[in-house]
């Protein structure tokens, strides 16, 4: 719907944001909404793609959330570029930037938190406790602002869709989610900001998390069902192909339910997180067994 | 807005219900909304007239909401009287009521809650663990699935509407909050579906809530200024002139941030909650310092 295409507009402020949306939909105009910390690549972009071409209006956010950083994590030191995030947007010929202040979204006294339970203390959220809390309370917060038909997210944070979906569906947001693949590098690499933090042997090892987690895949396909094995085979591989590595975890679980699965069956979802130097990378496949 | 009338339709379908809000806003028609459990009485009654007044359709929810009920708590014999509500809403012409049932409101796997952290166990928080978190949760679903332009509270349920116009800024929600003066019995008891509860005797004993509240505001008016004393002396009243009632709090607080009072100043919310027998009463009065 470019033809509809008048200009990029960056807004800061909450309430004129929401003046945008609600101007939209008296207008009926769809809004397609794509939320992000920034320090855009590839991935990003191919959300925008799909907004541009399902909506009238694809709004963008670029909000670092400090709720979703647990307090040892990378918050201050999380890559931002809005500049070159402006760039990336204008290309794609986004609408709307909404690109607010920790304030704006936080003012003082705020106190209001929304957790999808259990969902949030597995996989990452075990590791990274509070960390989906934080990011089911600014999405709902962002979706109340800008008012989307639609919700783009990347298959990459493969816990954050299951936890977002669900959310959506518990509390009745009349918002679409879609869950679009993860964009890779030519090598495999999952694209993520994170990708900034690795120095040149550790971005060479990395290459080993997308191919261990295909190898897991033609396992399945092959017959194997124990998840212990495809668990411990993702593992000595990484150990034994990389030296910076550090493994969170490797698990093999329900893709909608998030359950850990003991015999491999119906959809499989195999997610791992491991670090390599300061870069915490995470990455996941799904496997469809009939 | 009474001309348009139409005749009153009863709901109890999320999906249904979510289909008339959207064609209302496509129709540029505003909602008003009254959140109830039921057992409606005067003070129902008030909040729907000013909706009527306000509003081009007005919708009250029948919804007892087991999620707001600690385990030990009365869900089970909570009072349920839907024809006699029925004909209550007909009489103050009310469009639509929404009566869904507890399967419709939290299908299997339902996992997400919304809470309002440091103001949900305070004063009633205090002695009815997860009780807010319940009520937030049921009414920001509410929200979303009958998208009202405003929402009308009693001032009987004081920190109920404290936290829920709190959630409802931190959230962003897209809903206008009113808060309409308690309605009162002839002898100042305040509406509530709980004194159905009440045996003759307790009853009789139960007026004295209101006239401790009242003697309160005096002594403030008059210059008190002591937390304690105004407390200690509604406690001592409400002991001295009752035999079956059994104090849960007393408290002075700020009436906006429910934060205790020691020394009274600004607005002030005298809360308090006393059994008689096998009912729980609440009641409040604000006392406005210069």
């Amino acid at each position: 719907m470019d033809q509809g295409f008048k200009g990029m507009r960056v807004i800061t402020s909450v309430s004129f944001m929401r003046r945008l949306s609600q101007k939209a939909g008296r207008e009926r105009k769809t809004i397609g909404f794509v939320p992000t910390m920034g320090c855009l690549h590839e991935g990003h972009a191919s959300l925008l793609r799909k907004s541009k071409k399902e909506n009238d209006i694809t709004v963008l956010s670029i909000f670092v959330n400090p709720k979703q950083f647990t307090p040892t994590e990378d918050f201050a030191r999380y890559p931002r570029d809005f500049k070159k995030d402006e760039l990336l947007a204008k290309n794609q010929k986004v609408d709307i930037i909404f690109h607010p202040s920790a304030e704006e979204i936080y003012p003082e006294g705020y106190l209001t938190a929304v957790e999808v339970e259990g969902l949030s203390d597995i996989l990452c959220g075990k590791f990274r406790p509070g960390h989906f809390r934080g990011v089911t309370t600014v999405v709902l917060k962002l979706l109340n602002i800008v008012s989307p038909h639609r919700l783009y997210l990347g298959q990459k944070d493969a816990q954050q869709a299951v936890i977002i979906q669900k959310m959506v569906e518990d509390l009745n947001v009349p918002v679409k989610v879609k869950v679009l693949p993860t964009v890779r590098e030519e090598d495999g690499l999952a694209m993520s900001s994170r990708n900034a933090y690795l120095t040149a042997q550790e971005r060479q090892e990395a290459r080993i998390l997308f191919e261990a987690l295909n190898l897991a895949t033609t396992k399945i396909l092959s017959g194997e069902r124990d998840s212990k094995n495809i668990v411990g085979m993702i593992r000595d591989l990484i150990r034994s192909k990389t030296q910076t590595s550090r493994i969170d975890y490797i698990e093999c679980v329900d893709a909608r339910s998030l359950e850990p699965l003991t015999i491999l069956s119906g959809d499989i979802l195999i997610a791992l997180a491991v670090w390599f130097g300061a870069a915490r990378l995470i990455d996941n496949i799904c496997v469809r067994l009939p």
